[in-house]
């Protein structure tokens, strides 16, 4: 199985803006990134990155640059790799994935496999059917599943809570910083994170600061 | 096992309260109740709900009233019912729930194990201790592991989006109405709600409104 994990190269994780500055927000995604390809090899599977722009090759992995949007790019590896086999895509921001919730995917039968996302997305893909093609917009999910049946492939998910969370905006980091099964936690501590827990909430926050960067507060 | 569902009898899923009024709030938590308890039954178990007040017996369940704080309520169970054997406690807003997602809780080794939610929560839980006693407050993940650890009970994980994901607020209304396998997703149809999908993102929304219920974006 040819595995491929996108990745933005240049202004990465925009949308934790209002948690990290930018030179912070690199080092999580590169530290994520390293995560999943870490996860992946686990799995006894070697990873290529898929990179918009020119990046040092994280933990010695292949880099291929394609500087096209993200659909395009996958789709251009679909063509390339389908006729060869199976191509599994999986996004660089999954820093709760472990070797066995990628290896349930990469094991799980079907034609088109989705770890879904939160926000009915997309958030890990493999693909066994030769004309099918993925479609990133919003609600991707929901686009990956008719566009399985109209080329006529087996459609299948995979249930995986790992998989389904992405590190995305502020109130996710604390899932990375309690859940994460490689370095993300220690980065975030790093920069200073700790678990901040008043009553019926729980969310990271920097040391000394008031400013709370979770505003998802939980039920239990 | 003792499968055990607890029900907020009275002002259910006041969180809700920017999408749905007072009347569809009830009659969503009934139905998302109803689905939990259908979910537990195929896995051959036979639930009991654990209500705050006095209601109508849902699908001929038993219905135990304690009108106390769910973390009282809960441990008076494991109280009771440990000493007879397992006791599973799920949450009655799993509208994502699988007989599959619940088999692999139940089936899974340990003295307590925990479906993870979003915001560190426990969605569900499995305890085998007799000993243990949870917490619901905030971040009751890590206070179920660390006291788990605590009275020496082996503690395991299970990794389910769809155990791990609780219907709470307006924009986790869209996860129940694309991926809910019971009759949630046809209540929210009858109460109006259509797919919504604009660039970028996905939620649902009234037709005719123009007030979109989500505030979660989708990256892809």
């Amino acid at each position: 199985m040819h595995v491929v994990v996108p990745y933005a190269a240049d202004t990465p994780k925009t949308r934790l803006e209002p948690a990290l500055d930018a030179g912070e927000r690199r080092r999580l995604a590169r530290t994520m990134l390293e995560d999943v390809i870490r996860a992946i090899r686990a799995t006894d599977r070697e990873p290529t990155v898929l990179a918009t722009g020119a990046i040092q090759s994280p933990l010695g992995a292949s880099v291929t640059v394609d500087d096209r949007p993200l659909t395009e790019a996958v789709n251009a590896v679909l063509g390339d790799r389908l006729p060869e086999g199976p191509v599994a895509i999986v996004m660089a921001d999954l820093a709760l994935a472990t070797p066995d919730a990628l290896g349930r995917l990469f094991d799980a039968s079907g034609d088109v496999v989705v770890a879904p996302g939160r926000g009915v997305g997309t958030n890990a893909i493999v693909v066994r059917h030769p004309s099918f093609r993925v479609d990133y917009h919003g609600g991707s999910f929901v686009d990956h599943e008719a566009a399985a049946r109209e080329c006529g492939a087996a459609f299948n998910t995979v249930d995986s809570r790992r998989l389904g969370t992405d590190i995305d905006e502020p109130a996710d980091l604390v899932e990375a910083f309690v859940h994460g099964p490689g370095r993300t936690p220690d980065l975030l501590r790093t920069f200073g994170f700790e678990l901040d827990r008043e009553k019926g909430r729980v969310s990271i926050r920097r040391s000394g600061e008031g400013v709370d960067v979770a505003d998802r507060s939980s039920s239990f």
